[in-house]
């Protein structure tokens, strides 16, 4: 088999082949990969024993990500397109912080930049099954989106007013030195997270934790309530997709969130 | 541009043209603003540094707001109406702090006070386009509210009879001094906060805690079920909008929540 | 106004008129008032202080509550039917603890059973209007039991294995003593209430305990499912209450879950 | 009464009478009785002063199962089917731990494998009446795995960059000894479990740690949205049971989300 260039293109920008499904797997391990060797150069033991082979792995990787970076740029219809698109980006930050390095002495920023790798398997599981799902998700999620931000902006409101008066009732010698930390711990109640690292001490406080916490239990139903609500109409939705016939050109297939037809761009009603 | 009374007026109360919305993004600022300054100033080592400056600023707020307050009297048709008004009364708890810290000398509580000024934000962001969004969940909170206090009332029971039992069980040598403390165990467990300041030590006490705890993950799911039911309700409702007509007047543009016309005054079916 | 005895059990039992409103409002006011003694009386500092006061109250409520059951046996048509009756009962135990701290030296028990007078308010409750919401939440409930007590079995199991493997993975030396510990750890976790009094120390335990945790993420969401899809379905034939016509006799005003024709017992469709 | 092999079948295979409830029951018991065996075995002070007791009876359970599991196979028609069905895997590894340990050193690994005794609980009450609840609980989940399954991929992608950032903002000094750690703290956050075992210390941080709280607040409410709206969904298929008609051979007792007619073959529509 010879790998012309349009052959390699399928192969790189395609899933629907062996060849193309393989190549796909093959960076799907390596991103995988290059994040476990970031996340075990973190822990010191690790990093004492196998410092060196990890450096050399993650050079490896780095160089192969490069070499498939610059593929995609000579095989992309539109280099630059690609380059300067939300992928391109990411692939482009996927190699970079290794280079940089050199330069850098504080490396652990770049290790959050590493960490960005994991991006890159969005692309290659948007070609995948998992398109349709994932799209529900969002259809779902952008629908609440009005009514979580407006649901935040309330919580930050209560956060900010229990957390003044906590801040004056338990006051810095119960560990509620100042109001952000105060609202902190608000946060850390309302969401039902309850680290215990500051806790009210004195009567009155623990009544107002209480009653915050009742609060919190109460309105924690609201997003809920919003998303699933969302989704059960999305649902609606996607089980009409491609049930929708065009009153003009009587072609059927169209979804019931489309608003013109795409076959004739008649207006839908 | 010669700003008249009326123009005044307009750009004061009004959203709808650039002046009026800048003036809005111009309080919207100075009220978070104002509550960053208060924020500030409770974090010790920042006040010790600049504590200067937010004395400063904390009184350019006030005197900005103060101009601002009678501003609203003089242009408002009805200024007694508009100072008695909820948020006529906002308005002036907005300011009120500030100069009453030259006569109080526990500041700590006006500090509470000064956080009120968050629900002036209300006021701009009503007339924005999150009104319907807010409206839909506070419908759909209100229908809720009467399942919810039951709710809470039938939780407040099992926190009164758990925190009586987990008193007598683990006692005051193991946290539980009184009943107060053992409810308020109860409500940081049932909530699922869980500080851990207060946790049983004896096999009974644990075995019981358990219980407890399954049981709030069971009953966690009621609110929830309440407001995502009364949710779906209302979501129904609001596509209705304006979908309905009046069998009189057979004028459309009616809501079906509507229970007369709003044309011709007839009933609706 | 003459007391007769129909005046008076009228009062007692009903609640459509100012007396026999006043009559229950006042009983609830006792209510609350002997159980907030029982509290105060359990916090150490109240008690040296108050202490004999909060006994006196104890017996003015008790000798009240000693009155009033003896009025309702005397007003009711059926005595015995009530003193066995399930009210009976709980107005009995309302009032026994107190006249037991005489013979009885572990007054502590009876403190519980003091807690139980909170259960008087539930028949007071029922005469209100909360009876249509309280009957809406309970039938939600029953009609979700089944599907519940499977979940919790599912869980049950899953703690089982979860505590006994933790018992395992991180021994005695790191707070796991025993497998019943082990099953509170599980609980705690599962149940995202996280007290923090055991956690895990070896990272074979944290990875397991980060499996359990996204576990109960995920299952957090099905006693919710079950009880949001149950009060969807238990608001739909709310809301066709009185809406079904009798087929034989055509009488309407008969509810959806209706089996049976109130007017003519026929069978309905 | 003899017992005929044929009798005896009945007996052990079914559940329809007196005496195969009876053995469901028994065996029941055992099984429980078995596990709590286990369970108390695990309680030092307990085994201190029981364990020869504890000891005789895990043989005598271990004999009595070992007599069920040879009696199922000497009943069953195809004994080789059976043995290496998974119910018959699961009766085996019931009872081989307790006779490895005569073997096997390090006993505690069987303890984990005798608790898998509680999954021959699901056979018994397989044969009850849960069995439809079950199917429905299972059909509901599994019809959300898939977006289940993007979701967890989603929240370990947020757990892997808030780990790393975590881990580079707190830092060693205050618990964040590696991103592992930094992993396992992400996930008892968002999880809103909140052990409390690490906490953020720094200003950064516990910024940090909010913004992560309020997002887990925010997509805790995903999972439930899914599968709410499948157990509706599913809900809606179980309410049509047995009431879809076969369009050919015309017999009803169809089930809506049956692909062929369990009558004549036919496909329905």
């Amino acid at each position: 088999m010879i790998f012309t260039k349009k052959r390699l293109a399928h192969i790189v920008f395609e899933s629907d082949d062996w060849a193309s499904k393989t190549f796909d797997i093959v960076v799907l391990f390596m991103i995988f990969g290059s994040i476990f060797v970031a996340i075990l150069d973190s822990v010191g033991s690790v990093r004492a024993q196998y410092g060196e082979l990890l450096f050399i792995l993650e050079w490896v990787f780095t160089i192969l990500f490069t070499l498939e970076y610059m593929l995609r740029i000579w095989l992309s219809r539109k280099p630059r397109g690609y380059i300067f698109s939300f992928f391109g980006m990411v692939d482009l930050l996927a190699i970079l912080p290794t280079y940089l390095s050199f330069f850098v002495v504080n490396s652990q920023l770049l290790t959050v930049v590493r960490a960005l790798r994991l991006l890159r398997v969005i692309r290659i599981l948007k070609l995948g099954r998992y398109v349709a799902e994932a799209e529900y998700l969002t259809k779902s999620l952008k629908a609440s989106s009005h009514k979580i931000m407006i649901f935040i902006a309330f919580v930050l409101t209560i956060v900010l007013i229990t957390g003044t008066l906590m801040f004056i009732v338990e006051g810095p010698e119960n560990g509620f030195t100042s109001i952000p930390i105060g609202m902190y711990w608000a946060i850390v109640t309302l969401t039902t997270v309850g680290f215990g690292d500051i806790t009210p001490s004195t009567p009155l406080g623990q009544l107002l934790s209480s009653v915050i916490m009742l609060m919190g239990y109460a309105i924690i139903a609201v997003p809920t309530g919003i998303v699933s609500s969302e989704m059960a109409a999305q649902k609606k939705k996607m089980e009409n997709r491609g049930a929708v016939q065009c009153p003009n050109c009587k072609h059927t297939g169209l979804d019931s969130w489309d608003e013109y037809c795409k076959f004739c761009g008649g207006k839908l009603a």
